[in-house]
């Protein structure tokens, strides 16, 4: 990438913006990354907040002491020891033996990212619906069209997904005789809405789930990460049947050990497993032997403190500046954990075709549509607290506001930016209304 | 699995084992590692041959120095340094830049499991037919069942694939009207056969391949572990289109780590990163750093020779203890590298109904038909040496041939052993006949 300017990067994506698909964003990652970008774009957590020094000392050890076992091949399932360190884990948020939670029951993956393939391939046809939130994790949109599957988006508000929503699209799809596989929802510190499924509607989103016969795939990559207090309980420790629980270590400790689990009803755990050794095998031993360790023998509560108190701070940073500068019409939500904003932008304005401006103005951020599986979102951003320090934030928030003011001048003398025609797919309908901002 | 006795194991093998399937396979391997066993069953590299102070000294300075690149995400093909390592290795066989490999057509998997995965992900659909050797590696079958294709095996001999075979398979598909995608092929040291394609053999294999418009999926884990002088160049090395490249670090360095790669033609390189992307979002970045820091650094190609001295040895020692103790009637090949012995049982003798008996007599190996898609194998029986030192490897011969005696001894008094009644399966017509032997 040496000796291509950030100008070569605007023009490429200038001309890929309006097709940009879940890998473009990735490219965008990458050039997101170059320093002189304020990338509010990424979903990284904080990794200079870890005692790197010590995290080292003990993977040397684990390579000097134990390779034996951790550099050799393990068995599909994932380790034991690392099963029972999970378990210790879910129980600080409720998922314990007294709703069946159990070592057995776990699966260790690839990362949160093959825990949710894993389980599209037990469940998914060609064909099938999906339910989920709108707007949703982009990755698991990937795995989900990867499935030939449909996803019916269920909306928002600040109270996280739409009970009498859940219950339409349900009544709706049984009408038009389409198969509902599961409801895919992340419960808690939504990606990207920021939003959290409140007590009262949990219970009521089980409730319907359970009438329609429908399993839910919780996945809860955040619930540890809150800033004011503690989250509802997981679904998961509220129903012992038909939820799969769907976690990661990549936000609460290391993204680049790739170790996530399910928590799998006991009836399909040997299909999990068999799914993921025709897939990778077995996890890695070493990286499992690394997070069993750093559980087992390093301070991680106190550490998820650490993490908790950074990314608090850095929230506030994000809503203050959005305060002080965005543009009149904006909105945007108020997390109370987790990684992201979910900001609407003023009407008129097109997050992906504004996108070239924006890097070109050295800020990065990530179009709403790529949240969404039917082109909503074009009014929409994702904003990511949880890498840049406050300062830059701050300074990303500013460039950001400019991009904005002059889109909307150049809208006021000249009419629609740039190619700007009616917006497409159906923002305006689908989007996370005012109740989400 | 404390407070179980071996003949719990036993008596529950003998109620799974005539069912037994890939997982039940690695459930086996469980039993086999209880330390009375001696287990010819595995697949295992022998990490203690590694320098494990210098790798892990390594491996603590990629977490305390470089933790915030190596514990955070990655992206989805894989670090370019990874990539460009690995094209000098591949160079080490033949496969470089005149060919046309590059490290941008290089993607990085968790594995060669995944990289074959991914493979079957892209170009397989329900119904199709992939033709692989008979036997093959236990593993691809597991994904191309998952992919929902059939297998039809061809058969090899000493040297390999047959071409002759090949031709006459594809012919025959051809008029029965079904669509073969491709040809999976471990040509180099082969698993679980032990043989290696000759060199004339592997010009006529692609020649074939090219005029039917096969592609070919080439995996290679083995093929820089030759004990007598180098192997015949990789397939890809030879044509620059139509092959797809699968090899991986687990026999080489590490399986822990699960670093494996596909060197992909150009067209499909970023099909197959979002594939992976979708499946895992992205390959560890420490294990990649790992790997590309230990080419980087550390003396692999004298561990690699390290490697092939011991397993040359231990090959030897049970190529020894085979001639030297096996009842008559027993056949089995000479690898020149790789990892397995492939043994032809004495004429009545099923591998995987003897199998419980084998382990209540405390020697463990994969029964044939673990590698045939079609119940073919009944009558042969993986054997590894690259795991067990050489007297452990005699010892467990001479468990095994007393095993095999007694069952012989058995059917000479009362006929069929245990429901015994004809071969299942076609293994008297389709194994590896005597040339395999």
């Amino acid at each position: 990438m040496t000796g291509t300017t950030l100008d070569d990067y605007t023009d490429r994506y200038a001309r890929r913006v309006r097709g940009m698909t879940a890998s473009e964003i990735r490219a965008l990652f990458a050039v997101a990354s170059r320093p002189e970008v304020v990338s509010l774009a990424g979903g990284a957590p904080y990794i200079a907040a870890l005692p790197l020094d010590a995290v080292g000392e003990m993977l040397g050890q684990l390579g000097a002491e134990h390779g034996v076992t951790t550099l050799q091949y393990g068995i599909g399932q994932g380790t034991l020891e690392l099963r029972e360190r999970i378990c210790e884990v879910m129980a600080l948020s409720g998922i314990d033996a007294s709703c069946g939670a159990s070592p057995d029951d776990v699966v260790v993956t690839v990362g949160g990212q093959q825990a949710l393939d894993l389980v599209a391939r037990l469940f998914l046809d060609p064909g099938d619906v999906v339910l989920a939130e709108g707007p949703t994790y982009v990755g698991a949109l990937g795995v989900f069209q990867a499935a030939q599957a449909q996803v019916v988006h269920v909306p928002m508000d600040d109270d996280g997904l739409i009970p009498e929503a859940l219950e339409a699209a349900i009544a709706d799809l049984a009408r038009a005789g389409r198969r509902v596989k599961f409801l895919y929802t992340i419960p808690t510190y939504q990606n990207p809405a920021g939003v959290t499924l409140t007590e009262e509607r949990r219970e009521r989103v089980l409730d319907i789930c359970e009438r329609a016969g429908l399993l839910v795939v919780e996945d809860d990559p955040y619930g540890q990460l809150g800033f004011e207090g503690e989250a509802p309980a997981p679904l998961r420790a509220r129903r012992r049947d038909g939820v799969f629980y769907l976690s990661t270590f990549s936000k609460t400790f290391a993204p680049g050990l790739r170790v996530g689990w399910i928590l799998a009803p006991h009836a399909v755990r040997d299909k999990l497993v068999i799914a993921s050794e025709a897939q990778i095998l077995c996890p890695s031993a070493y990286a499992q032997a690394a997070v069993a360790t750093y559980l087992g023998t390093m301070p991680w509560r106190e550490q998820l403190k650490v993490y908790r108190e950074i990314y608090r701070e850095r929230r506030d940073a994000l809503l203050d500046a959005l305060a002080d500068l965005m543009p009149e019409g904006t909105t945007w939500t108020r997390p109370g954990g987790g990684l992201f904003v979910w900001a609407t932008l003023p009407d008129g304005l097109d997050s992906k075709a504004m996108m070239p401006r924006a890097v070109a103005a050295r800020v990065a951020y990530v179009p709403g549509t790529g949240f969404y599986a039917d082109g909503s979102g074009t009014g929409n951003m994702r904003l990511n607290f949880s890498f840049p320090p406050p300062d830059r934030i701050r300074e990303g928030v500013r460039r950001l506001a400019g991009v904005m003011e002059q889109e909307l001048a150049t809208r006021r003398v000249f009419g629609a930016v740039r190619g700007d025609g009616p917006r497409r797919g159906r923002a305006g309908s689908d989007a996370p209304g005012p109740a989400l901002a």
